[in-house]
């Protein structure tokens, strides 16, 4: 008897229907000039306009959601720079408790700004000389609060996919599916959603080049580590993936992609010129490989996940200005 | 027994018919946040994401789409220094003619550029010493091409008022509707189709400060003109509201709203940091109008047509890092 994987598309079915009606079911966008430059037909599935613009809200809200009610009563908590953080801060909102964020103390202020916004309780450590970890799981020891990590969970992983299942379910029968992937957990879910529905489809992950540690591990059979990733795709600097997103990817992702960071500049001011859309460079990563012909062979119709929309005007400016 | 107007919901809906699987079906976007700022149901109907990046496609596909074949025979011509002239440029392409565009010669070369490439014959003219209106007739008349006018013509009306037919089936009931006036095309056709659906529903057209031709000949019971206005806002800089759009809005519009290119730009901004979405400074004024609170008496459920996205990368930059 096969064993059965830590997530099934059973648990990402399940997380559907937890988030419905709390987070977007976001729209899918369709583009004749892209589907020619490409060579197939391409859907493009917006997390960038998820609740707060970007995919992290289903996984975290997913997780939030199962937590018992004395557990809720004391208060989640977690650790990130990233969308990470804004989603965990509005998943306790949503479900009437409190998180409390460790953020660098150095994080842009507006991702500050915005993840306090939502009424998370920020506390902020130096980021050369802390560990946000050992920072993050002392708190919660302390106070009682439940840790969400950004990816190495069942219910995030299987949140995180339902944003495959409802692009298979507006889009139909696809032959690939081309993901971003930081520590794995958007393409971990997906791939497990997109395989259950659609066993023969293709599941590409795409990585900057600078930071290849999910294409390095696949190749070698195990988790490798790459040097701290220099990229402006922020949101995809993993340096070695997780333990057990790379479990499942080893099982259901087919191939890597790589990109460089003017291939995602490009995709980027492509998004913003034709499709009127933002993307922040990690949520662009999945076009750029398509439109720099990385995704190899060719599949007929293609789904892509653009994954987020936060950045800076002024960063955007600089990127899209060119 | 009351004389017929000339547009008229019929027209609008044989217009949806005549555009369907041509034009996008835009969709229609909603956010929390926004919703609290305003404190009403928005729902916001996104041309920025219509074929050529503005609504202006609607209208002119299906002018060009109601000649007769012996017409297309010979072709299609528009002058336009704007979203019109690519509008055109493709609805000739679709309709399988050709069209000639009469276009200022120092018009940005992304317009220039664009509107060729969708296979259109570009005639510049120099915008101080030319007479756009004279060159494109007596082209039209030496060549035997069909005029197809940015606004004044039932066709085009028509199909601009298709925008807010699809924003109603999907949005349902709606109090009010919001929609910028530029020449007045897109109110006229918005108008006719929203009180054609809901007779109770209130119509609010916006203008930028500058540019108030329509609110004062509204005021004087006839069309007024105003100094060439300056704003940011190019699209919506008409000095004078049309003959036939006049007599529509007269009708159908029960108030305009003004608003600042100040407010335009944080629109903008809003538009980018929290829906993600790209707007040029016409498209935003809806919406600019919402967030300054300048609809009033605030409506419950509003809908807002966010009517383009053509901006240069640079002027875009320059006005949402601000």
């Amino acid at each position: 008897m096969p064993d059965t994987p830590p997530v099934t598309l059973r648990d990402v079915q399940d997380a559907a229907a937890r988030i419905k009606g709390v987070a977007h079911r976001t729209p899918v966008l369709r583009s004749r000039t892209l589907d020619e430059l490409v060579g197939a037909e391409v859907f493009l599935k917006c997390e960038n306009l998820q609740r707060v613009g970007a995919f992290k809200f289903r996984g975290a809200y997913n997780a939030a959601s199962r937590l018992s009610a004395a557990q809720l009563a004391k208060g989640i908590a977690a650790y990130s720079s990233g969308n990470h953080a804004q989603a965990v801060a509005l998943a306790a909102r949503e479900l009437g408790t409190t998180a409390v964020i460790v953020m660098p103390e150095d994080s842009p202020r507006a991702k500050l700004e915005a993840t306090a916004g939502y009424g998370a309780e920020i506390v902020t450590y130096d980021r050369y000389t802390g560990d946000r970890v050992a920072i993050g799981e002392a708190l919660a020891a302390e106070r009682g609060l439940a840790l969400i990590p950004p990816y190495e969970h069942p219910h995030v992983i299987a949140g995180q996919g339902t944003a495959a299942l409802e692009l298979i379910e507006e889009a139909g029968e696809l032959d690939a599916l081309v993901v971003p992937v930081g520590g794995g957990g958007l393409i971990a879910g997906s791939a497990t959603a997109a395989k259950g529905l659609l066993p023969g489809i293709r599941v590409v992950g795409v990585e900057p080049e600078a930071g290849d540690d999910t294409k390095r591990s696949l190749a070698a059979g195990h988790r490798v580590s790459v040097p701290v990733p220099r990229t402006i795709a922020d949101g995809q600097a993993a340096d070695i993936p997780g333990e057990l997103t790379f479990s499942l990817n080893q099982r259901l992702v087919d191939d890597i992609s790589l990109v460089g960071d003017d291939q995602i500049g490009d995709a980027m001011r492509f998004a913003f010129e034709r499709l009127k859309t933002v993307l922040e460079p990690s949520g662009a990563s999945g076009l750029a490989a398509l439109l720099a012909h990385r995704v190899a062979p060719l599949p007929r119709r293609i789904g892509v996940v653009l994954s987020g929309g936060n950045v800076g005007a002024e960063r955007f400016a600089e990127i899209v200005a060119g």
